[in-house]
């Protein structure tokens, strides 16, 4: 599985630790700014629930042949943008599904049988490779390519982040959201004021729990 | 579209030259040792046919990640199969998906509306990613994850090597095949004794036409 540190991967993590999978998790770094953190997180979070090594997968074509191009057609980008990972996700189109073709060829290498994907209900609209019909599409792909003996399974299919926070917190060995990271921004601690650290305020809301998380005065 | 410097992508790039596409070539990169040559005869056929620039594509984590686990799993590899290809072939479960799926996110990234796969008759019984039911499951995946945008198309997926040589040098302008890399070994002139040369002399062979390449004595 692909492991952020974000709120979605470690909700899939301690949903397969909980069911006592075995679990290899790939840290996919294709040069955004906010890495840094993202891979402390990945890290403890990995320790945290006993995985298989954590692999750093490196994409810099990502940012150098993907971004280079959208920059020849459409003029130069503000250069604060390269701080918003909202931007660099917008501009890397088919990221999720080269994501999952890379966790399907280390599953086979790994002798795992399932690739755990997060995407949830918030991803559905935005990105078209996050839809179920891509998902299910891409899982015959992979089914075929791997004589069956790899699938993908992605467990936060139907959850929103609300959705997401509960059932996090309802495992038996719960997943410690306060070692997850969320924010876009480049520094030790979340703004609070992203829009990816609103959706994560909102959601603790709605669950009626503080964030553990400590942020930016 | 990928361009490794072979005969086959070679035969799929003077397909849609001819057919007047605009070309963006990928050379994919994933640390074997015969690379060198295969690049400088994937950038030749790129000038040759008048491509747009010949991108790398940077793919590390194959070789580590990948082949390091099979390493764990499977005990020690003698050295003398990292010069095989066909090896590394072996031990890169996936690796035509992980192509694909990049080729779908860069031809988004640039506007092309095309991925050629140079997939062919011989592939399909050895590489399950190669098969046209993978491909055509695929297709479908890359059709939901770019709104329709992008397709996937496999112009030589009926031929088998001698079919390729075949349709290549019946273009209005013909495949360059003196410019093609096909040996696995790392070294200037082709081996003409490796399984891959083998079958290349063989079709040429079967064409009736001396292969135009020079071979070490």
């Amino acid at each position: 599985m692909g492991l952020s540190g974000g709120m979605d991967s470690a909700t899939v993590l301690g949903y397969y630790y909980n069911k006592k999978y075995q679990i290899y998790p790939l840290f996919f770094n294709y040069g955004s700014k906010h890495n840094k953190y993202e891979f402390e997180s990945a890290k403890k979070l990995a320790e945290y629930f006993e995985t298989k090594p954590l692999k750093i997968v490196e994409l810099d074509f990502i940012g150098k042949i993907f971004k280079s191009n959208l920059l020849e057609n459409q003029g130069e980008i503000p250069e604060g943008h390269y701080n918003d990972s909202n931007m660099s996700l917008t501009v890397v189109p088919g990221r999720n599904s080269i994501f999952i073709t890379i966790m399907a060829g280390y599953a086979e290498s790994v002798g795992a049988d399932t690739v755990a994907v997060g995407t949830h209900m918030g991803d559905h609209y935005i990105y078209l490779d996050c839809r179920p019909i891509f998902i299910s599409a891409m899982n015959t792909a992979i089914q075929a390519s791997t004589g069956e003996k790899v699938h993908i399974e992605t467990p936060i299919q139907h959850l929103d982040k609300t959705g997401i926070l509960k059932i996090g917190n309802s495992f038996t060995k719960p997943v410690p959201y306060e070692l997850t990271r969320t924010c876009y921004k480049n520094q030790e601690f979340s703004c609070g004021k992203c829009g990816s650290c609103r959706e994560r305020l909102e959601a603790f809301e709605n669950i009626g729990r503080k964030d553990p998380i400590q942020y930016q005065k």
